[in-house]
This record gives C-alpha cells, structure tokens and sequence, in this order.
C-alpha cells in the first residue's frame, strides 16, 4: 500500500510551486518509493543518511519519524547516526541526534 | 543607479567584521552588483539558485525579496526553485519553497 | 523544439540505472526545461551558477557548453562565474573558470 | 569475522597522517563497522549513499565495491543512486552511477 | 589540563546515542584536542573555520565561545571570518559574524 | 613583504575572467593576506582546513605548499588533518591526507 503521498509541508507550498508538489505525489512518493527493488525500511534509512550528511535538517525530522514507520528501530536510527558520524563529521551526528531524541521522545 | 549599498543584517555585523562589511559596501553592491554583463534581474536568479543549492537559506530570504525588486516575477522564482530540485535535491527545493511563499505573502 | 534528449553521459550508464536515464529523457529534458515559465537561457544560467556553487565540476564541462547553445554569451558566462565567486567562494570560481576556457576554447 | 582492517589508500598516507590511519584501523573498521545494531550491508548501502549525496567520490568507488562484497546486490545498488537522486540532485547521481558502472564491470 | 569533556549539547543526546558521546569524551575531546603537534588556540582557529566553510552553525556558536577560552582574541577571530569570506563565500561570512556578535556581546 | 600576487592557475584563466583574476590579485592577495591581524601561517592553516572540509581539492594542493612556505611544520599539516577528520568526515581528510603527502614528498 502507497503511503500517504501528501505532508503539510508540502500541502503549505503547493499553492507557490505546484509543478514541485506534484512531482513529488506522482513520481518520488507515487512511483519511487513503491518500486520493489528496495523496501521502505531501507529507504529511509538511506535517506535519512544523505539529510544528515548534507545537513538538511529541516527535511530529515519528518524523515526520522516515517523511518520508524518504516520499520526501522530506534537503535538502528541511533547506530545510522553514529555510523555516518566518522564519514560525514561530528557536528552532523550532533544535530541528527538531537532531531532524533525530540522525535523518539514525541512516540 | 545603484541598490542601496547596505541591509540590516550587514549593519548588525558592521562593528564586528568592518572590513567585511565595508567590502559588501563597496565591492559587492558598489561595483559587482553594477556591472553591465549581466543585468540585476539574471543576477538575481543566479544568486537565489546559487543560495538555494547551497542550503544558505539565511540569506535566500532577503535575496528572494531583492529579486522580485529587480525584475523577477513570482512565477519565474517558482520555477527557478522547480528547475533547480533536480540538480540540487528537494530537500533544498521545499525549504526554498517554503521562503518564497513567505517572502510573496508578504508583498 | 526540445533539445536532445539524450546525451554520451547519459547513454553510457543507461544500463546500469535505467529509470533514473528514463527519468532525465521524459521528466528533465522532456518537460522541465520545455516548461515555457524560464527561458532555456535563464535556466542554462541558473543551472551552470548552481553546479558551479555545489561544487558539481564533471556535470559542469557540459551545461557550459549546453549554455552557448542556448544563448548564453561568454562574457554572460565569465560575469556568472565572477559574481558567483563572491557567493559560492573563489575555489568554485577558479575551478569554473577553468572549464570555461576549455568549452570556449573549443568552439 | 572482521573486515580486513586496511586498504591501498589507507597504507598509502599511513606514513603522513599515522593516527588517522590508525584510527580508521582500530575505531571505525575494527569497532565501529564491527557493531551489531547494523548489519555490513546496511552500513555500506549508508555509506555509499551519504558518500555520493555528499559528493565525495574518491572514496565512493571503494565503497560501492565493499557493498557487493557486503552483501548488496547491484540492483539494490542501482536503486539506491536512483533514489536518492531526488534528495542530493541529479548530477550526484550521474556520478554516483559512472562508478557503479565501473565496479560493476570490474567484477 | 584537559577541557571540561562534557557539554550540555553532548549530555543532552548522551541517552540516544551513547556510542557516539563517549567516543566525543574519550577521543575527540579526551585523546585529539589534548594532543601536542598543534595549540588548543590553533585547533579553535581551524575549527571554527571549518565549521564556518561548512555552514555547520548549531556547532559554531559554542566553538566560538569555546574559541575565546582557548586563547583566541575577538579580532583574530573577526579576521578569520573576514578571511574565508573569499574562500567559503559571503553567506557563510555573514551568518558566522552574526554568531560571532552574540557570543562577543555575551562575554 | 606581499606574497607573489600571482599564480599559474591564475595565469591559465585571465583572459576568460578578468575581474575574478584582478580581485585576486589586488584584494585577497594583495590586501587580505596581508592585513596584521591573522599572521600568514594562521591564514594557511584555515584556508587549508576550510578547503578540505569543503572538499576543494583542487585548490588544497597548492594552499598546502604554499602553508608550508608561509611557516607550517609538516607535523602541524598532518595534526590539521586529522584534528578535522572528526568535523568534516573521514573522507575528506583521506583526500587531503593524499594530497599532502604528494606535497611533502616534492619538497
């Protein structure tokens, strides 16, 4: 089954780019994230690695909290972080794990 | 005739990094700026783009506001910041998204 | 008319990532830069000012070339990567200078 | 059993940089790669991501070769780049797949 | 003397990550800053600009601050962001004398 | 006594971006690096730092040779390096590390 192929971050911006929203219903949620070739679990758990290494922590919150819904663990979250730790830096691991505990402490 | 050669973020740092300050001043508003290559309005995009793919996103907001002053339309930034979440990712675009709805809403 | 939308780049790892070379054809080259919103020359500054800022070197050889095909002068080119130097740091300048010689060179 | 704790690279700058490489030995290849709360291949799927969204290619190759022996199959692999291709932008992804494409056909 | 190997951002995250806090106590902080080829001054100098160039701002604050204990002078330290200006481009430059302010007004 | 205001990388490029070449040459080179506040070994220790956490490596090879003219030890380099490895990642210090041991061993 699909997830849900809105947020409110991207229902708020829908009006301003609306090309932008609705490739992201139909291709990246619609289509990408629903192909078989690699399971949700492991989906999030890349992508929450790549927001962290990039440093785009307005996205990698959001992304957190579906990784649980995804399957992953809140260990393997924390292991993820302290992982990419060495090969992104210190201060990335700082921040992502700070994300981290206000989105284990919300569930 | 010539931007106005100062912000209030720059007049925040002056006393702290004068030198930095005054080369904003005088080079890149007083001459840069001004240069007859490329007119304010390309500026403008190429600055927002540049801002946005960088996740510089302090600085993105007052450059959206600049670039409506010279000559963007809402509908160019809209698909600039479109245009752009292929080559920078969208994590960069939905939060460039979401300045830019700020930044139109307060026109 | 589209531009080609294919090129050696993409048809060398057409095998080894299919959907995302389908992806570039159909969604990128097919409709985004097609979109009538920007002009192929805005976006060929836009996109050369955004690879430029991130650093994207090996993609950047090519839409500088691509950017005298869709209008762009080379003093527009050599004013972008001026005024970017200011904002993406003078190491990207310097490495985007470099690749510009060699496109203009070349032609 | 362990990773083998070296590598070409590392013994290269072992001379230049002895407590770097010894820390790569004793911390992240003998301990941290080594933990249980990921498996290998989890990690190189992690890593080989946030090597690519992060633009740091050098180091991408010997990973993305690690992966396979890790456990990653290409496909995985291939769909890993496609995937994150939306998050760190297209040109990462180009990249990322020139690589693949290499140690895919090395093997 | 050993820096104080604790900070309240670290002890804040401790639980979630507790891999990823000790190896900041005993190495980073315990083993790496402590060890002679390089001053504590010269160490904050490199770090801070490096998290400056970065644009890793949650972590510059406190390396500012931590900057001025270790022997750093608030014009080395405008000079420094002044200097990589050039290097890490303006954006960064104003976000960090922004930071820089705060933590020199607090003192 | 100023630095020579020139170099090959900035020879080669000239003609292309004559401004870009003319800043350099009469602001950072013969006005930044010359300014008392930071001494010229400083400068070179966080212009080294800040181009490798950035992944500027195409600059960092000369910006190490000329650190080591400017009255770093090679000792202080590698320290530099490794001190960093924890704040911009692993990879990057890998990439520096080569570098500057290519450096070393022409000198």
């Amino acid at each position: 089954m699909a997830q849900t192929a809105t947020s409110p971050a991207r229902e708020r911006i829908r009006g301003t780019v609306p090309k932008l929203a609705e490739s992201a219903d139909t291709l990246i949620y619609g289509e990408i994230w629903e192909r078989p070739h690699l399971s949700k679990r492991d989906r999030s758990l890349i992508v929450c690695g790549a927001l962290m290494a990039m440093g785009r922590y307005e996205q990698l919150r959001g992304h957190l909290d579906r990784a649980l819904t995804n399957g992953c663990t809140k260990d393997e979250i924390a292991e993820l972080i302290t992982h990419l730790a060495f090969y992104s830096g210190w201060p990335t691991a700082m921040t992502a794990a700070s994300l981290a505990k206000e989105v284990f402490d919300a569930r």
